[in-house]
């Protein structure tokens, strides 16, 4: 039986016991000439794709539902709460990003898409990150009578995955942090980018 | 006279070097009661409003030109380029978020607007870190003959703002990936938020 997840404990990291990221002290010239020191974060993870991570806008279409995405949620420990994300996930050594979209996808929601668009690499956080990803738009067509597909979750992977009208996500999102669940920024933004254009130009 | 930014060296950074941010070894108990480790990275400067940063989606409006955004062009050591952002910046001790948006459009852009609009905290890449933030969107409303106002930039800062129409911001940001630049992840998902709506919806 599922239970809540806790923190116990967060202690301080000494680097050399770090397995999954690390700290980099870059030494840099600025504009003017003037040797600067600049501290970020690494994941020790990245592969020859030199890609981290794909997200997955999925839009899903079905002869008499409204077009919808699906949103992932999950327990964080760094945020210590239970994030709402697009489904997303790292690049596996030998993978392209297309090809880690739509498995992590298939893996994390059940659904089987078509990747129609993939963006450029783009940085989670330069100022204090050197982590980057890719947001691949997936076409997932559903037909009459299709059944809700079976996640293929790892052991010890707990993902719940909603399925929410386009029309709704900005709304669903507000709700989502009202009941206390943290929204993925990027998530956020993309929903934020559709609110606008509905509602302001 | 301004010269390009150089990365001369990356170090390892010994955790009890670091100045800005830090190494959290997060000890959890999932969903069925194991015990576990987590590695984030987190800002050592995150003051009481529990935020550690803002950015701003200005919306510039004028008697005869197109409703456009302010975007900003910086080197980032992390990613070792020149990056593609909305305005943003840490927020002080003191100040709320509303505030630190305010400022930093004010000290980066030069422009001067009125906060329409704060996103919840929201979360930049809750896999790997502990960063927040909140989106403000802010309302600039510009009049006939208004002149381009002077950034309030600080010693050793350098930064580009551009003004961009938001029928446009897109494709801008494509253009400038193709250029060699580096788009920040969340403004990629707000354009591309905007770029769906107008497209596929």
């Amino acid at each position: 039986m599922p239970q809540s997840p806790k923190i116990t404990a967060v202690d301080a990291l000494p680097a050399g016991e770090a397995k999954w990221i690390e700290f980099q002290k870059i030494s840099w010239n600025d504009q003017t000439g003037k040797p600067r020191i600049w501290e970020a974060a690494s994941r020790k993870t990245r592969g020859a794709s030199g890609v981290d991570a794909v997200a997955i806008g999925a839009v899903i279409s079905h002869p008499n539902r409204p077009p919808s995405t699906i949103v992932i949620l999950q327990y964080r420990p760094p945020v210590a709460g239970v994030c709402v994300e697009f489904p997303a996930g790292l690049i596996d050594e030998g993978e392209t990003p297309e090809q880690a979209a739509l498995r992590e996808l298939k893996e994390e929601t059940g659904y089987e898409g078509k990747s129609a668009e993939m963006s450029p690499t783009i940085v989670s956080d330069p100022g204090m990150s050197t982590a980057n990803m890719q947001l691949a738009m997936v076409k997932v067509e559903l037909r009459e009578g299709d059944k809700e597909p079976e996640q293929a979750l790892d052991d010890g992977e707990f993902i719940e995955r909603v399925v929410v009208p386009l029309e709704e996500l900005y709304e669903r999102l507000v709700k989502y942090d009202k009941e206390g669940k943290i929204v993925d920024a990027r998530l956020w933004h993309w929903a934020a980018g559709l609110h606008f254009a509905k509602t302001m130009l």
